[in-house]
């Protein structure tokens, strides 16, 4: 995927941006403290939310929609992303300088696709105390060592980030399994990555892999669990009948999917996050 | 509705606001996104969400609840509203600049509220591909189109809006049939507009064609559907007895609403959205 | 509770903070209201959403969550809260100033962990015309009073604070009865404040009543209705056996919490805010 922003351009130091990817919901108040913490230490922070919706503790859906946004910020955002089963345990709390961007949070896979895509620069351990809330609490490193960790980094990052710990290997990092599909001839074995708001599924099949989608004599994603094939193919939303029929368009993130015109593709076809799918291509 | 705010003021230009309004959910991070887009354009502009529940595809209750909240906002304020079913196809992307404010989204009834209310100063179509990412795709108008414009209008509204395609005759526009109610003596025929997070029915009436709403002898509303009549009339909604009774309250939206205290109306009375009611006055 | 955040400072007279905390949801624009008022007034206030998800007209879960955050918050932040039953009745609208911060809300209870916890420099009825929208509505002093109450402060807190009416004697002021639970030797009954998003379970036990909780022989919590009693403790979420049992920890909000590796405590122990709780320790 090669899409940039238009004006491209480094934030303004006036106005650093963090933007935040959490599961914590917005009924507790943690994220508010987070911004609160980032804002006593960084006032001119623009701060900019993600999501807070991810099902707790699923660190691949968390690594996906950062995946599908973070190209979206100007260069020298800071991405604080924390999805965090593991908090309080030895797993490391990392920060990553990769592409134009800043990555905080823990060492547990959320970062892999940023890894796979991006030149690393540099990746630290946050050990330095200098750059934590005073307390360290045991369940909520969110608030007490990456949201300040994020603020110190959206102020001053090439001074901050040699001194908030340790350099790591970046080839060390935990890394989740890819999970973007291989094109073998004219098959692919795929599956549903993520199931958007709309219920639409976006599979883990990148358009650059199929080059030849509206041009090929036929195409085909059968669900084998399901027992249902699918072949339509549209070019936008509104594009021929509203008769309810799934059918294949190229999702906004990169990846084919597929939809229901005014309805809801998980609902229509019974299948969501994981459902294994086979895409075929009969060239004439 | 005359209700104006404060000290209406131009927005500064340091800080211009965007006001944003979808049915896009907060899961998938599509609103985080863009919200960098804008951020990376005009980096120190004041985001604000109105909301982005909207039904999916719901256009006629994001037309309602940006009617109820546009006034509150400052002149030269930007308003970028993508509730969008027919996306990709040959539905119009489109700016207007009517009243004190400034409107992007999609030409499907949208801004219907907006244009009749409000002086319409100019209406453009979004063609410039200056204005837009540099790929736009098939299912992200948001993103691709809506964001950098709203972006652009936000930093430079004057320069930049007559740059951003074609002018059009404001008459043209999509609008969707108007929903107020009108009173005929002492009769009127109308609907629930909308539910509110409380449960409490916004109706079709605006107050302004009731003054006499609680001098009258005596008012009622009538759910033919429902079997039920409601006169109570409350001035607020800590007045009178604590009873579990329907009672008619004049909302802050400019309507007239209908409340049960301490609890649900649209659960008590078993309605929603586009029920039918009709409202009578007895003058003695 | 002592923690304080790192770089306490005063924030910058170019930047004031105003915190949101309401039970609106997100889905009416209500919130989003709010704050387009606020910006009319004081164009440069970085505004942070604590949250809008307290249950409608729940006021201690409000005033909980409110007592969890505000520390984290920088000097001179304005917390305008609307959890609001009362709206349009006799209930008095205030202003505090207490420790470092402004709080601006109904006086129903709202603030009573502020006013216990902090020393409170002044509390003021908030009466003045100048300070509210021209026309106030019967149902929404959120948006006509609170609002710009909020955003005069945030410009300029000393000048405005004595302006907005006549000053209360904090000791007058409604306050919901202390929920912390108080040791009585090695017991202390108790009960479940709040559920968190993960489905943990926070009790009114503050953590510095029971400093030997991790040294202890023994402590046990019994759920005298549910007949279930749990005794182990684990230091952080990842500690130990991933066995399903629900176990003590250090919640970071500065209660004893109880918890569930990979899944929810409100679900295994089938218990929710205001279950009563039984604390005992075995000091051998």
């Amino acid at each position: 995927m090669s899409t940039i922003v238009a004006n491209q351009q480094h934030a303004s130091l006036e106005r650093p941006v963090i933007a935040l990817l959490t599961d914590f919901g917005s009924g507790d108040g943690t994220v508010g403290v987070m911004k609160g913490v980032i804002i006593g230490i960084t006032p001119e922070t623009q701060l900019i939310d993600i999501t807070h919706e991810i099902a707790p503790q699923n660190v691949a859906a968390a690594a996906w929609i950062l995946g599908s946004a973070y190209r979206y910020f100007s260069a020298g955002a800071v991405f604080v992303c924390v999805v965090d089963p593991g908090v309080g345990s030895e797993r490391r709390a990392i920060a990553l300088h990769a592409g134009s961007w800043f990555f905080v949070g823990p060492d547990n896979g959320l970062f892999s696709g940023i890894v796979q895509e991006q030149p690393v620069h540099g990746a630290v351990e946050l050990t330095n105390p200098a750059y934590r809330l005073p307390q360290v609490s045991s369940s909520f490193h969110g608030r007490d060592i990456f949201a300040p960790t994020a603020a110190y980094l959206a102020a001053n990052a090439s001074e901050v980030f040699p001194k908030l710990g340790p350099a790591l290997d970046p080839a060390g990092l935990l890394t989740l399994p890819t999970r973007n599909a291989i094109r073998r001839g004219n098959t692919i074995e795929a599956s549903i990555l993520h199931v958007d708001h709309f219920g639409n599924l976006i599979t883990s099949i990148p358009l650059n892999i199929v080059p030849e989608l509206f041009t090929a004599h036929n195409v085909q994603i059968t669900f084998p669990e399901q027992g249902v094939a699918i072949n339509q193919r549209r070019r936008f939303f509104g594009d021929g009948a509203d008769d309810g029929q799934p059918f294949l368009y190229r999702d906004s993130s990169g990846y084919l999917g597929i939809a229901v015109r005014n309805g809801s593709a998980t609902r229509t076809l019974g299948s969501g996050a994981g459902t294994p799918i086979l895409f075929e291509i009969s060239a004439s």
